[in-house]
């Protein structure tokens, strides 16, 4: 049912029957994968970004620039998932020819949760890298003010029952995290992030207040999202600050698009980075595949602190996944209200169970 | 006269003169530069490899497998550096025919720092990007015994004046910068080693000979080095645990060598992972590097706590670099005496200053 309220939103806003269900298979695959912070959640943002055209609903990516091994794309304003698992499919069809490819797009949207992609390119046996730059969030080590984006990350390997996937924002977390604890109205849980004069604040309205601000505005408030290591930089946040510097290298940079810390002006766009790997350069599939899944296996039969699982990358989210198939996804009273409001004005019905099926 | 006294100990020890100019060089860079935990201080652990076999000093590398795209090389228990410089040089002539290229070594051993390789591809006008596996050292999220190794990854970007280079371990520390408090009696200053209970610990002694049974003894006492992000899965450890095993991937299981779990028995093997890639794929070099720059210009600049510095990756070790070629290198205590020692064995003269300039 989400998904069906999601395609007639989509088909509304003028998306073609491809691209909103496109659009719409992202936001559900989030939702089931219990990456709320990048489900329907995020439908409001994306229906405002229509309305101050920062996102054109009918463009299409088109390819500035390629080789054997890569692809320039300008998504032309259009959602990030359109051109991504557009550029995706190339790279695929590119790597089985040359081992690896990689890609940049400029001129982009938010493309949903990063893993997207990767999983894309771990269906079809190879190694899948995504990356984004976003909004300015992060404060880099010893900054009083945001500059970097959260710049999420995914990087998958095939394995068994399922492959390993990595992702996640290069910050200590996402904002998207912070705004589902709002709207929850529960508190941050850890040091993730400060105020103007670096000090950690755990009221989440608070922070997602002063990180709208930071993101969506020409103001320039201090505080924002810490880097992974925290706060002090004995602890080596200056780690997390190098992990997202090389994603606005590699996204912004490259691309010739907007730093993250100037997407809240002007032009707004994102960039994004992806890459696929052929395993089979270096050995048999099945057998790396085989040792890879015996590794896992390995970890998660270490000793550890009672009470605890020790988790691999992905094994969190195909759990979700296998769930929520089962029973539904559970979505908040705030986002309920968004969705209402969003059908409201396409004059689209939202499925009225609190638990909103697939 | 590090230089000198260290090519002497290599002559000896039957490298070629070629390779021990490499590894020198390798050393004296890193002390150079401020990364005295990768420099000299290493010698005496390379010597014992060598006696114990793990090194076997007159042996060369092999291409076990080649694309336009790729290697496979077999290191053939030589030191990590020579099979490194010479894929690396072989990588940066692929990649400039094919805009991408990456190759696995296998049956290696320590490469010294990361950063050095792909400073190699930078000089160069590509991007360059740098990993090994290592002796087991670092316990995953929720573990109380170590399995990953602290798993270098450098990345090099070109930029005015000196390129962005990030280089070091994923987890929060290297084991060597233990070692380099432990040989001054200095305590560790922040969260970035555990006992068997995962409660932090600070002496560095304790820690040092704590580390020394799980990477060099079939012993399995508990405890290890955190990842990045600290001791709490509450912040997000997860994330450093999941970057530290992308490197496991790249390198034991592409390079089908041993995982660092297993380095601390039998084989001892380490394996590498490189790749290169040309930035002109997607823009004019001299545009790319001036934005670059103009970036971490601007990042330098943001307001910060006082008293602090932002230090963009690269800032720290230039600046050394520039001192210490002025000023020399000064040495440790112990460090001194393991270079009296391997110097008597080798019939080699130790540099007497204790500051031993390059």
């Amino acid at each position: 049912m989400e998904r069906q309220f999601l395609e007639s939103v989509f088909k509304a806003q003028k998306f073609s029957a491809k691209d909103g269900a496109l659009l719409a298979d992202t936001l559900v695959d989030a939702d089931l994968r219990g990456i709320s912070s990048h489900g329907i959640q995020r439908l409001a943002w994306y229906s405002r970004m229509i309305k101050d055209h920062t996102l054109e609903p009918e463009r299409q990516p088109k390819i500035l620039k390629e080789t054997p091994t890569s692809l320039l794309v300008d998504a032309n304003k259009s959602m990030g998932q359109i051109a991504s698992a557009f550029t995706m499919e190339k790279l695929i069809a590119k790597t089985k020819q040359m081992g690896v490819s990689l890609a940049v797009i400029r001129n982009s949207n938010h493309f949903g949760t990063a893993g997207y992609y990767s999983r894309m390119a771990c269906k079809e046996g190879l190694i899948g890298i995504s990356t984004t730059n976003t909004r300015p969030l992060v404060v880099p080590t010893n900054s009083l003010e945001a500059f970097l984006g959260s710049n999420a990350l995914a990087f998958t390997f095939p394995a068994d029952p399922h492959p390993f996937v990595f992702d996640g924002a290069t910050a200590v977390v996402s904002s998207g995290k912070i705004q589902v604890l709002a709207k929850k109205g529960e508190q941050i849980p850890g040091d993730w992030a400060v105020d103007e004069n670096r000090n950690v604040l755990h009221d989440a309205k608070t922070v997602e207040d002063n990180l709208a601000k930071i993101a969506f505005s020409e103001d320039r408030p201090g505080g924002g999202v810490l880097t992974l290591g925290g706060q002090d930089e004995v602890n080596s946040n200056y780690k997390g600050f190098g992990n997202s510097l090389i994603i606005e290298l590699l996204t912004g940079i490259l691309a010739q698009g907007s730093l993250s810390a100037d997407t809240n002006k002007g032009k707004h766009d994102f960039s994004q980075f992806f890459m696929t790997i052929d395993p089979a350069l270096f050995g048999d599939l099945d057998v790396l595949k085989a040792n890879a899944t015996k590794m896992f296996d390995r970890i998660r039969h270490l000793k550890h602190l009672p009470g605890t699982k020790i988790m691999i990358p992905g094994d969190r989210e195909y759990r979700h996944y296998d769930e929520n198939l089962e029973q539904g996804v559970s979505i908040d009273e705030t986002t309920l209200a968004e969705m209402q409001a969003v059908g409201d004005e396409f004059g689209v019905t939202v499925p009225t169970e609190e638990t909103v099926e697939d």
